[in-house]
């Protein structure tokens, strides 16, 4: 299980967070919310190289902040693009040919552990693509374009995606190139490969593990890390 | 507008809480979740009457509560069925035969807000069935029984629905009549008008209209509160 690469996508502009600037910058906890990503996977046995993609403005920062904390295992810090998905692409790119699986986490999800992360390494062990997601508390409902209600959808069998996302390199460089090529656009990776046809595995994930995208998300995350010391 | 009916279902168990009593007792800002959901409509001039559903056991506090916040349009506390629709109904039919419009709202979402309250009154005034919901920022995928990913849904038309739900009397006590003839069983009211074949519109709601079901979720209310001061 070792010899993972790990991509993460950092390259939102924080537009929801009111800042004006990249919000995974944002300080939590005395440090950018980046660095507790980062972090994690600095400290995982199974993770031998970490490649961090950001906007071409951010890019000088990310890598001072990879200096200061002593991220070793970051191995590339690289422009992304437009579209989340071409940043991602441009992660995988920057891997090491040895690394055969690769796992892609949000930059703005610092609140994995350690913990949750090796247990969705061994449960997606035997998947060519895995997924985290979490249950939906929420009652769901599709409307059409003018608001009205089309159906209620059963809630049993939804579920809110998160990263980690886990790909065998060959088949997420393969939907990457496809969707590319087709012009499809899909809001997370796992996406492409359903789009492709290619069967997903869902892990259950942890409530906690929340993408850091508005002042709420900022406090709710400052909370939830000062109950776990 | 005027003249509109409340009927709160306040008969949760709060297991998910870790509480050994209704969450809807929990005090936020040194008073009970449920006076605050209740003094909304309290000082809304829209509002003439308002019901309280509780459980059994409950019925006594409930009752205390509405004593000493001086909640003067309580017109019954009423005991709940087993499911929350069972509750809605007992709720309906304890309202005055004066009342032809009624609002559904979860005892235990305290954050609504009377700018809101009556945004929503607005909105839904042509619509004999009209709900709240906000657009659901994550990425939502359906799974089969073993966790494959059937599909991933389009978000743009996905809404995660709250309370206030508002209704033509006439027209939800049939719903409710017939859904318990039927057996059938709906995670809202809206959506046993929805298995009836009858319209029911969203309305754009807010996203802090959050219902408190989780340790988390009582810091995150006590933190919106704070903000408001």
């Amino acid at each position: 299980m070792a010899n993972i690469g790990i991509v993460i996508p950092a390259a939102g502009q924080g537009k929801r967070m009111g800042a004006g600037y990249n919000k995974q910058f944002l300080m939590l906890m005395e440090k950018p919310i980046l660095a507790h990503t980062v972090r994690l996977f600095e400290e995982s046995d199974f993770v031998s190289e970490i490649v961090i993609v950001g906007a071409e403005g951010d890019i000088s920062v990310i890598k001072e902040l990879v200096y200061y904390q002593e991220f070793h295992k970051v191995a590339a810090v690289c422009i992304g693009g437009v579209l989340r998905q071409d940043s991602v692409r441009a992660g995988v790119r920057a891997l090491s040919p040895t690394i055969q699986r690769i796992v892609v986490h949000d930059g703005a999800r610092p609140l994995l552990t350690l913990q949750a992360f090796h247990k969705f390494l061994e449960e997606s062990r035997e998947y060519s693509a895995a997924i985290m997601g979490v249950p939906i508390k929420d009652t769901v409902k599709r409307v059409d374009i003018a608001g009205k209600v089309l159906d209620t959808l059963p809630r049993d069998y939804l579920r809110a995606v998160q990263t980690p996302q886990i790909f065998d390199r060959e088949i997420l460089e393969e939907a990457h190139q496809q969707a590319a090529s087709a012009g499809y656009y899909g809001t997370d990776d796992a996406s492409l490969l359903e789009w492709m046809g290619h069967p997903v595995q869902m892990v259950e994930g942890m409530q906690e593990n929340i993408k850091v995208t508005t002042p709420e998300d900022l406090l709710l995350a400052e909370r939830i890390l000062t109950q776990r010391r």
